[in-house]
């Protein structure tokens, strides 16, 4: 059990003079947004925020931190679902979203180098009006690079592709003793010691703070199109993904949803969906450079849905009908959330051929348990979103149900050889699950990692492991 | 310093009791191909050499080793090319090259699972017939999957599709303490703890050995299409590659070599290489699903290096043409190699458009150093190629020569922000560079990762760090 220094007197004029009066907040000055993140079940306001501007703020605080043994914890937009970014422990949280330039766009090498506190929305109209792309695309586009890094963001393009580890080329960190270092670069290949800016991704701010990241980006795809798939019932929709990519096509993400998730959305945002009359739905995208090969590729997929079972196939192709989708799309997750009192999520990952069976479950589990259970989420990489919703439940009946629904889940996750989480992460709320995935020797390993970057536990401590 | 328990009639009989006779290979029954790599400058027998032939195998002799303080150096193909699989502390030699049944293709899930001593040509040919790609592609195709993950390899399609480290989804691991850990899995996303997988990538058989590999697996393009581009000299052959990557075309590879590497080759060979009468090339090659859209691509890469000065364009679209340039390209290094007495390599990566000023250098440096000095290598990602040869040097000379024209070319390349390898790894002999390039800081990071797996050093020690 570490025993940490509560922040003093001393410790905000230290910090005073780092940051001056107008960016340092202690007591109720700190606003309470900052004791939570966006699911809100965890909750713990920090004891001093600041608010920084420069690599070198960073490590004058955290070098401070470390040298006292205060707590530090780092803070982007706070929109995390698994209390990463809440300060469990007290102690300084950093906020960086003030560190919000995007500092260089590189066309020779096709790399953005960006500071943590840029949005994600903004680093997508930068590069767009370039002709660039940056593929990532998680719902949350108020997201912080800086955050998406952290839990190795995936978003709805992973099928074709890949992660937010897959496009950070080289970072700059602010290590736990507050000494700075490069890893990685402007360049393409590396094989010069282990893998930091690796490790790094997905980390959850427990290993270091990203104080700069050299992003690599891609051509913009000059053209899109979406394909909305009405079916009878979500198994059957879902179970048409694997012959999809079986037949040797990849879209851009296909992403499942079901009527009830669109209803809800269509009441949040007040606007009609393009059709809400089928149970279940694939929302399939495709990108390329000329439009014949984008539609060979979609007509290929096509038959594959109408042999299996497709109602119908509505074609986005407009902008206006793209936004229509793709807008509802991403209003699912708040509008789940003002349908209900509470919830808590579940973000596991699955082979591909095994999220049917997976949903399937969780329909078992909500008449099990008696309790609503929402689905949406990625198909084609199996990676589900699955929200457990405590409608008029008391605190009591609420804890327990939730806590053997989720055991539930995670089991059946682990049987299937999925993982715990495919991209929010572990935070503080998911550690139990974590653990009982990987086992003894594996959560060593994790704790060791931790201390060889971290021998005195300060920085963002009882996330991941504890 | 450590100090190693040297391999006794005791430990000799542990191993007979895990493989039997004809597996275990002490003193002159050892081959003495076992004690270099592919470039020979580091050498030193192991004490014992133990072939095997499961995990349970690996996992016994590891556990055992970690118990008596033996040291243990996995090797696969010993293709390497820096001595990462040499036994530069003796101890025991784990040959994993029989370890290599291909497990299982996965269609629904794009996966092949492999254990370690598969060959790189045997998983590109396997899943060619299934229609699927692995689409990592270094020189050396009879090294073993497990040594390409363990260099996080990368190859000449790494400008359009990226290196090893992105086509590893999950591993089995035998850890330094002989226990087993799997890691990742057959999932596209995964936020599920420190990513021990992306460690792994790149780590030189240094934190754990690699018994299992999940590997990404992407549709076979059903067409390709070499270019073959004549210039008057390198410089003006590689000023175009940033202006082909700015006009938002991106070949599948880009390789540059020079008049002299080719006639090299033609003679080892005793093949004609389709022209050889430009003082240097590029060599592009496209691919996709339709001949029309790679057309396209091309056309628009034809029109810039046209305009930037190239002589002549031949288009390799036929087997034999595509081959009798490919094979040349493969047979740069065992040419080069040939040509001379003795040669050591530089690996170095820098940002696409900085390959141009460090080919220069190395003109520069064959002047100033009169030695000669070879480069091929991949303009499109940066990473050369640089092969200093020995020639008629006598010991001292050459010694004293090839470490002045390393230092020269490991700082130049810092100076351009690239990293000391961008696909051999660092092993016994780059230490020294990785470590000017990283700093103190950074080293330590370095050893801490190292101690958090290996707390007695016993796994292949002397590489990376030290």
């Amino acid at each position: 059990m570490n025993s940490y220094k509560s922040v003093n007197k001393n410790d905000i004029e230290f910090l005073l003079s780092v940051c001056g009066s107008n960016r340092v907040f202690v007591g109720d000055k700190i606003s309470e947004d900052f004791s939570h993140d966006e699911l809100g079940g965890i909750s713990k306001m920090p004891e001093v925020l600041v608010e920084v501007l420069s690599t070198e703020e960073v490590a004058k605080i955290v070098s401070y931190a470390y040298e006292n043994n205060i707590v530090v914890v780092p803070r982007g937009s706070g929109t995390g679902l698994v209390g990463a970014s809440v300060a469990v422990h007290g102690g300084i949280m950093i906020n960086l979203s003030k560190m919000n330039n995007i500092l260089e766009i590189d066309e020779d090498n096709l790399t953005l180098t960006v500071e943590p506190g840029v949005l994600l929305m903004d680093i997508g109209n930068f590069v767009q009006e370039h002709d660039l792309f940056y593929p990532p695309d998680p719902g949350e586009k108020t997201a912080t690079i800086g955050g998406n890094i952290n839990t190795n963001a995936g978003g709805m393009r992973a099928v074709k592709y890949g992660v937010t580890r897959d496009y950070v080329r080289g970072l700059e960190l602010v290590l736990p003793t507050g000494e700075v270092i490069e890893v990685g670069g402007k360049i393409v290949k590396n094989s010069s010691g282990y893998s930091i800016k690796d490790l790094i991704c997905g980390s959850e701010g427990t290993l270091a703070i990203v104080t700069k990241a050299i992003l690599k980006l891609l051509p913009l795809p000059k053209k899109t199109i979406s394909l909305l798939i009405p079916f009878d019932n979500l198994s059957k929709a879902i179970g048409t993904v694997p012959k999809i990519i079986k037949s040797k096509s990849i879209p851009t993400s296909i992403e499942f949803m079901e009527r009830d998730v669109i209803l809800a959305s269509e009441e949040f945002l007040g606007k009609k969906f393009p059709d809400s009359s089928a149970n279940a739905y694939l929302l399939l995208s495709f990108d390329g450079n000329d439009i014949e090969s984008i539609e060979k590729e979609y007509e290929n997929v096509a038959n594959i849905v109408l042999k299996e079972g497709a109602i119908d196939i509505f074609i986005a192709d407009t902008d206006e009908r793209k936004e229509a989708i793709w807008s509802a799309r991403g209003a699912f997750l708040e509008s789940i959330k003002a349908s209900t009192t509470e919830m808590d999520e579940c973000d596991v990952c699955v082979p591909r051929n095994k999220v049917a069976e997976f949903i399937n479950y969780t329909y078992e589990l909500q008449e099990k348990f008696n309790i609503r259970i929402k689905n949406f989420g990625h198909a084609g990489d199996g990676n589900l979103h699955v929200y457990v919703l405590r409608d008029e439940l008391n605190q009591e009946m609420w804890d327990k149900k939730l806590a053997e629904v989720f055991e539930c889940m995670y089991k059946k996750a682990r049987e299937l050889k999925g993982q715990v989480s495919g991209e929010h992460g572990i935070g503080f709320a998911k550690k139990k699950y974590l653990n009982d995935q990987i086992g003894e020797v594996n959560s060593l390993l994790i704790k060791n990692i931790k201390h060889a970057f971290d021998p005195k536990n300060i920085l963002n401590p009882g996330k991941i492991c504890s």
